[in-house]
């Protein structure tokens, strides 16, 4: 269970998978701001955005000023949600290092949420495939449901892993397992990710956890005791889940962090520069965000010893 | 990792730790109410009360009322919290079947909490016992800030350990090692708690998680691991952490039972009734508490099909 320095590779969504719910539009500006701060904090990868229809994702319509508005460190990877060719078309038109396709392991999730059937995203993403390929841009494709389906529950491991394999044959570099509306619990997750480790031991694989059921460090323990070493995770775990108001939604960064570093895991990510750029996010969103170390801050932050126990400490003997 | 049918213990603890810093009070007949139905909710223990100053905590001023009124469920043990002689005499004419006894593991936690140093809490505590054994009432310590205290940081695990061997060699049944204000890490409770489990094998040993910095179900996924088998757990989340406001406090009870039961594991805990006592707790307290699982539901707990996605499921072939 120990880190022994091990590295976990950090990938940020708060700008793509936490705005794109917010009912305020963040402006322009604030984001590209944000993104260059997080540019700092020391993310393998960063999700900047989404090439959506700006009608589908008004939070998002500013992908293409906000991709050619920020200063890129060239030790972070700057990734893009893209949906289909013409998303294709503007993401390869801001130089993106990757772009993130995306569609469900359950028919019902794709159905609900794409608008179509898992074989036509799938046709869909391969024109996007022939579209990025040549540019040398790399491509990732996150499945989402791959833990459980809202409507259809659980999802079998068969599933997910013959949808894993289409995309393997084309040759993608990445996949990410989304644990999209928090189903996954830990035995589930080392099953899963060893029998895609076992399977696909090329391929880059990246770990989506919700928290919607509390369960989210847990199971990233779970991931990397199963060889994953690879998650996305959202600044001050903005990102709900549509279907549990309230109910909290992406794995926080900086709690995932702060547990992964104490145990000596080597995330790269500056908790300190994290602490900070997540405590601008109230202020960007306009409510509270569910984050646990920003309200509690580090373990070892202490608090100032009250005054009547000052005089009376070391009156006895420390034991 | 797999709970294989490995029986967990669990402790509810909302009535006392939960209820204790609530600033409404909750009326004595609905806190009767609600521990008869955690009475039949499977725990194998439940710490209903505190038999504290009134003026200390009047919170729990009814503690008597409380216990003497309660149906007793024979395969239920009803703890108490004791702090003192005074305490100890009233909790044993209500024929309690355990005394909790409490003091902290570090000196500052200690003076700021109980207002006396560990010594002083030590002497009186040894005076609680010497009243409790010979009626065959079980004892059980409580040991707070076991795994790092808010205002000196680290407790060295001997320290911790040599106050449990002091309370050990006076044949106490149990101790509880308690992460106060949540400052517990996995890799940390599996080393404190395999050496306790190395070190005294026989004593009763319970693990008591604050889940502050999100971390309490990966703590509790690493304490069983290392030997522990037994838990304290708050329903709804109840409980706060003065340190840290708006921060959660004690681990939720149906988040934990949530993940053990899918694991595998067997808490006895029927999770239907747990969440139906559960949802009562905002109407109890008048305001929102942190359960995950509450909001969310149980994993399996599926949302409708849409009716446009209905029609179109069964278009294609599943895979």
């Amino acid at each position: 269970m120990k880190g022994d320095g091990k590295k976990i590779h950090m990938q940020e969504v708060v700008t793509r998978d936490g705005f794109q719910s917010e009912s305020d539009f963040v402006d322009t500006g604030r984001k590209i701001e944000l993104v260059n701060q997080l540019s700092e904090c020391g993310y393998a990868k960063i999700e900047v955005t989404s090439f959506t229809s700006p009608r589908a994702i008004p939070a998002l319509r500013d992908a293409e000023e906000v991709m050619q508005g920020i200063i890129r460190n060239p030790s972070v990877e700057y990734t893009v949600l893209v949906p289909n060719v013409r998303g294709a078309e503007r993401a390869l038109s801001c130089d993106v290092d990757e772009a993130n396709l995306v569609m469900s392991a359950s028919e019902s999730h794709n159905l609900s949420n794409l608008r179509m059937t898992r074989e036509a995203s799938f046709s869909g993403l391969k024109e996007v495939v022939k579209e990025v390929q040549p540019t040398r841009t790399a491509i990732n494709v996150s499945l989402s449901t791959a833990f459980g389906c809202p409507m259809e529950g659980e999802v079998p491991l068969d599933t997910v892993l013959s949808w894993v394999e289409r995309f393997a044959e084309m040759d993608v570099r990445g996949i990410t397992l989304c644990d999209t509306t928090g189903m996954a619990y830990p035995t589930q997750v080392a099953k899963v990710i060893s029998a895609f480790k076992e399977r696909f031991s090329n391929l880059q694989l990246t770990v989506h956890l919700h928290n919607t059921r509390g369960m989210a460090l847990s199971n990233a323990l779970a991931a990397i005791q199963a060889g994953a070493d690879r998650f996305d995770s959202s600044l001050g775990g903005l990102g709900g889940c549509p279907y549990a108001p309230g109910a909290t939604g992406n794995v926080c960064t900086e709690d995932l962090v702060h547990m992964l570093e104490l145990m000596g895991y080597n995330t790269g990510v500056d908790l300190d520069k994290t602490l900070n750029a997540a405590s601008l996010l109230p202020g960007l969103v306009h409510h509270e965000v569910p984050s646990q170390v920003l309200k509690a801050g580090r373990r070892l932050d202490l608090h100032p010893t009250p005054d009547f126990v000052k005089g009376r400490l070391g009156s006895e003997p420390e034991r």
